[in-house]
């Protein structure tokens, strides 16, 4: 199963995913986080060029094509073999991430962005998707909180130095995402403390019987 | 005008191009030499990827995102703004490279690749393009004995590192290429010594009515 996470900066997906890993793992389940971009050692290095706020000059067309080389090598180097071992893969940030940011807050057609993910991806996506809401003043004043105590680094600022109207519009088109799918999509209310986040997660997790029905189950081997 | 300089390893490329450079300015034209990969401070990083020998997992897929996020850049920041403003620009590799090396190389689907270049590049193409050929066993020993000279990096050399048989087949696709285009290609014998190669393509440049005609004169300024 490939479960993702998503959400404008400061949503507090890293902090979520660590919960969820902890309660999956708890009910026995194999279990696996990355994150995108960055998720293989190319990555990396391309997500030191996409978050860098020096990087001022880029073009959406070219993020646009360094997040999808991003995905291609993880999909073909982690994702997949992690999910065709019996992991459940959690990750940080997907394709939804690439349709909200580069598709409707920079401006990139997405009938385009998902003719570029058909053709490298093969439309791999996830089987469910939980969009960490909240309003972009929050979640930036949050993110910046998190830059200026040195927990995030400022070497990956690029975006958070975007325009509180651009994270609008990221978490706009989220919402239009979200409500275009609304089977594959769980919303949670971000703006709450952690641990409400985290309770109305594990709700969501609880309630999914493709991660706890028996017939599911038996794909998904417990630890050794 | 836009004239590009393909070949493999060792095919004299970068020091030809100086010599194209050279004659046109002798001849007042305007003119402005660049490369792919590595065409602008982004396309640098990228090459940094592309070309590293450590990038052995690399998957074909993300390099040739990789090249196209390069040439997406290099098109926008530097190709167009230099032929917009009346320069003859000289580009060591472009497409032709990525349908060589990915293509006939890879093993990637050469409908894919063009798809993609259709995409993001909008087809933008050499008006000219100079196809320095050799046997590949000529090329990569002079690589190699530029690598170890010192006067080309190892840093850069994932390249050089791939088989003879590899390098055989990006040969067999650039010839391939300039089959199918005898208009646009242009195919010199880079097996001869500097001196020769740089009278044959001297005569090519020489015969080329777009570089020198009355007509097309008009639109290339010259030199202040």
């Amino acid at each position: 199963m490939f479960i993702t996470l998503e959400g404008i900066e400061g949503s507090g997906k890293s902090t979520q995913i660590r919960h969820m890993f902890d309660f999956l793992k708890k009910a026995g389940l194999r279990c696996a986080i990355t994150r995108e971009p960055g998720g293989t050692i190319i990555g990396r290095k391309i997500r030191t060029i996409l978050l860098d706020p020096d990087s001022t000059l880029i073009e959406p067309a070219t993020e646009l094509l360094l997040y999808a080389a991003d995905r291609v090598q993880h999909i073909r180097e982690v994702i997949l073999p992690l999910i065709q071992a019996g992991n459940v893969v959690i990750c940080d940030r997907y394709f939804d991430a690439t349709l909200a940011y580069q598709g409707y807050a920079r401006g990139l057609d997405t009938t385009f962005i998902h003719t570029l993910h058909h053709l490298t991806c093969q439309d791999l996506g996830p089987d469910l998707t939980i969009l960490l809401d909240l309003p972009p003043d929050i979640g930036l004043a949050r993110a910046w909180k998190q830059l200026e105590s040195g927990r995030r680094s400022g070497a990956e600022s690029r975006f958070e130095k975007e325009t509180l109207t651009f994270h609008e519009r990221v978490r706009a088109g989220y919402l239009t995402l979200a409500a275009a799918e609304p089977d594959r999509f769980k919303i949670v209310d971000a703006s709450q403390n952690e641990q409400q986040v985290q309770e109305h997660i594990t709700e969501v997790l609880k309630a999914d019987s493709r991660l706890f029905a028996g017939a599911s189950a038996q794909k998904i081997r417990k630890y050794a």
